[in-house]
């Protein structure tokens, strides 16, 4: 079978070794291309990631001894692949101008950084939410000029462990009005190094740089539509957010309070929805689709990072405590992997649902 | 100096241990008995406790030699000490009863249990919130047809990393109508054992059992007042509480967004509100009272448990990232050390306040 | 194909869930009875293990409805299984008991507990190290007057960290003749709950009961010899061992100095050793067995715990940090699963390592 | 009364902010000067360490609002103080020659840095253990031409969890010959940030950088002795040590076996010489020195790093668990505070010792 040849830009960092083992072995897709900065152009990928590879696997043998590019040339990727994985880490404008770059060179490019998560013509992808999404495609081509090139993003992580849940409820014609939730996330998140552990034993940090904010905008681009070619967002939702770093090391956890608008489901129809849902990475049968999205857990304490965060092969959502809210209508417990579903499986799905829809 | 005798009942658990460690050297008080379960009676303290002594400063000197008695035998109590700090564990019926056993023996009874926070004539006190409260021996002793002895308790320990500051805007002007809050709590807060390591390493528990139902009911009755001799609560104000175990030994944060009802202080206005908050235990000069009961920390990630719960002899509230609810009106971090201001610091501190109010 | 039918004593404990999942599909035994203490006797499997149930994946579908025996009750487990692996919790010398009178019955008994392993015709059993100590079984049936029945035992689970490496130097023709040696041990070798999260959050404790002394002995018995129908220890070698307790879930860590005797490898030389050690498990083809017995990491700082404890199935034992001795001859670092490869999977091996025998 | 006026360079990094907390309200010690990098300079402290302040007390209001001087411009520090408390990070060529010329400037320089520790007129010194190192002053001042000027260090911090221990038996009469060790060291060792938390959380690290050398090599200078006017090392014991990096924020502890001479003191005496044991800073009444240089925990699982570390102003040696070794001749735990004791503390306590020894 032919597999897509891909790239792996930033593939020497947290999330670019996450890449490389999950597509260690994919059906569709193939590396075939990696690439990081300066520092570490030339050199082949085992060298150029000593003492620094954090995956619990080995380095795929296939990926060894590829020779890393630099990310910047975009030249060097030309004839190795057409679809770029973006895990870059650099000043954002230039993320935001590279991606760009190798989109209007014909790459496909998917991305986890946050610089284009707000450009009114890229989709910003949760694929169990808002696949059709993907179907700006198109007009970002069009508008731009592109003929084979695209931009898609993910959202940030922390959103993830709660966005299906509400989605499902959403679809099931209930309005979500208002949401206060507090976030307790795993120190993987801020890449490696990280946070120190000095800051982590006997310890939790009520606070992480800018992420409140980007978990009450991207929310609503997500369940936002398409007008005029750009994306409008959904404004008659208002989330708050308090995010916390504690010391877990994968897996964010979100206490969710929600207010729906005048329709309101009970327990036992929220639970019946939640277990039924299945949307477009389950019907297309994606290869890293979980066969559930939304998993739901019955014990009264879960569900817990550590022990559940690995669920499906890390995609699903697992979902517990649903119960009565004393102030709006109704709390739950989400989690999510957040270097897996949140990170790089993620961004492998939202490329599985481009090539199913055709734009690859 | 005529130093008030007193007893600790449930002296060899962890908050009768932090008992003999704060009432060490204590201007007003002095330990001259020390009780607990038949197995620990007779025993020397210092033997009763080898092996689980789990404070940081070694056995008092005075209290090493102490022979252990039954804290269900009354009897040995007497002649001993006048005002007992009760830290039993057992069940809690069998608690109810036996406090009041005490009460009517002639001790003042000082409690960290929950069996008498709801008993309508049991003041349930925050020194800095509701000493008023204890105003109410009284009657308790006239209903009851006690004469020396009374009961006064303490609230649950998680409320205390938010009251301090709420009631404080309270206090000046500002109904607060609505609190969705989450909480990130010390495992010292389930005793020794407690929880299991394997649960809280690279792990947290989004579920303490019985706790969001005692965040959510026992604020009212500290805000609520006296009626025809018995309390009533402040039905005004809606508290819904998500508790999760984090792996923290002492010190509980509190994430908080408040609704305030028609008047709105900005954000100013509630700093200097929090700056300038005095309260009877600072007024009366306590020995055991912060000389601040509301910290503010200016840093964008604190307070945080291990760096700020110390501060002020462990007894202040530390609150911070004071700012505005994107779906309420304000929100904020509070944080308090469970072990001392949440237990036996702050049942001294009331101990204290009986004693300045002459009801001792 | 028809597999031999197993039971597990002990099932709802935390090395009886980790036989049930390593179990699952497995080629040649199938679990057709669990049993455990009265208290969970005549429950169903998923009800007896209700919030207590610590693997990662679920309860097998095939196991969540079997009716718990009571494990005390040999007759129980009569026509239902053949081979029982015992990992109950007792009273060591009841346990001692209930081990012999399995045997007598017919059973084959694979045991997770230390009563028997000093027994001077039980075999206690590393696979790769002592797999022809299992050919004691013929006397032991014979000495005992069984027919079918046998034990087999497994030894205590932190001396697999070094004993492998250890062992194959010795098989190479080199005499070790003292080793000193400190382990760092995973919470979960206490089983559940085991070690306080009071203990284990920002600590460590120097010290497990009765695990200094059981490193020292245990190692003896694995290197002895059979004479006279009974195990007599190897006492040429002597071992001193420091136990620590630290804050890791699974995979015990051991720093391990080596003296040999007269003759003495080079690194160059037990690296290779090392590198090319293949035993019975590995020539047999067992389903259990890791493909490589030993794995050297190359780099400056592993093996570590988290990051190294699953590989080949966490049944390989890790190493790393070959390097001079300042004061013996040589050093290492030596890292093993301890509730797999020191436990269950060590048990299944043994049973696989007694099939291949045709001792079942 | 008049205090020495001191400076620390390297103030804002963490172990100068021990010696800031540690140094205030100091009976012979007035901090008049701190000094950074070049970065640093010239802002208000209080600005200069602005979210990166990790002590639990805050920023001494005496020391607030000093100027940063620039650390390599010794014109800054004259006329400021006479001593400087030296704890830079820079290359280890440049702190080595930063000290010699603040020293030829007229400055008495006691460092945490291991620039000079080797140097053979420079005393590396533990108080406890070899105050008469000291004496080696006017000998340096001679041959370096110095008038005031001086250099003392303190050794590396992980040895102090042993050596003042081993030091008590050998000035007892008994000869170590050799000692095989492994330790478990605390995160703040390596200073802030160090360790990632995702290296620490649910694992350890068996590999300290240039960490088991110094240990190997430091003890030797500290028992050696001056000849020719320059130090010459012991060479008649070895060392062997494991050096582990484990989640703990502050307390090394060393698991010690150890080999005697031909005359071997037995347990009790042992102790006793433990239990006995004061030097020069106990004789002195040096303000920093504990009261009980050695402190023996009697339970069977002390010493552990949280309980223990703070015994005695943090400034004790904490020793437990004392038993036969089954290698050597005996084996014991050790414990001190690295960021006390082992750095900022017992470099104080050393120029308490310079002081009190008139070369101040």
């Amino acid at each position: 079978m032919n597999r897509i040849k891909v790239g792996v830009l930033g593939a020497t960092g947290m999330v670019g070794q996450n890449y490389i083992c999950l597509l260690n072995n994919h059906p569709w897709f193939e590396i075939n291309y990696v690439a990081a900065s300066p520092n570490s152009a030339n050199k082949r990928y085992e060298e150029a990631v000593a003492g620094r590879w954090h995956m619990s696997t080995p380095i795929p043998d296939s990926i060894r001894n590829l020779i890393v590019g630099d990310a910047n040339q975009i030249s060097q990727a030309q004839e190795k692949c057409s679809l770029v994985f973006s895990a870059v880490e650099m000043d954002k404008a230039a993320i935001a101008a590279l991606e760009l770059e190798y989109a209007s060179n014909g790459f496909a490019v998917v991305s986890n950084n946050s610089a284009h998560r707000l450009t009114d013509d890229v989709p910003m992808v949760i694929p169990e939410v808002n696949p059709h999404h993907l179907d700006i495609i198109p007009i970002q081509r069009k508008k731009r000029g592109w003929d084979r090139g695209l931009i898609a993003v993910k959202s940030n992580c922390s959103i993830q462990s709660y966005m299906t849940p509400i989605y499902a409820l959403i679809q099931a014609g209930y309005e979500v009005r208002r949401m206060i939730l507090s976030t307790l996330q795993a120190v993987s998140g801020a890449g490696y190094p990280g946070p120190s552990s000095l800051d982590m034993i006997d310890n939790i940090v009520p606070f992480i740089s800018g992420e409140e904010e980007k978990s009450e905008l991207e929310p609503l681009k997500v369940l936002g539509r398409i007008e005029d070619g750009a994306f409008v967002s959904d404004t008659s939702m208002k989330v708050s957010a308090h995010c916390n770093r504690v010391p877990v090391t994968h897996g964010h956890t979100a206490c969710v309070s929600l207010e729906f608008g005048d329709s309101k489901p009970d327990l036992d129809e929220i639970l019946s929805i939640w277990r039924g849902f299945h949307a477009a990475p389950q019907e297309l049968g994606l290869p890293s689709a979980p066969m559930d999205p939304i998993i739901y857990r019955e014990e009264a304490d879960r569900p817990q990072p550590r022990k559940d965060r690995d669920m499906d092969k890390a995609m699903a959502v697992v979902v517990g405590r649903l119960r009565k809210c004393n102030v709006f209508d109704i709390r739950f417990i989400g989690l999510h992997h957040n270097t897996v579903r949140g990170a790089a499986g993620g961004a492998i799905l939202t490329a599985e649902l481009l090539n199913a829809k055709g734009y690859l």
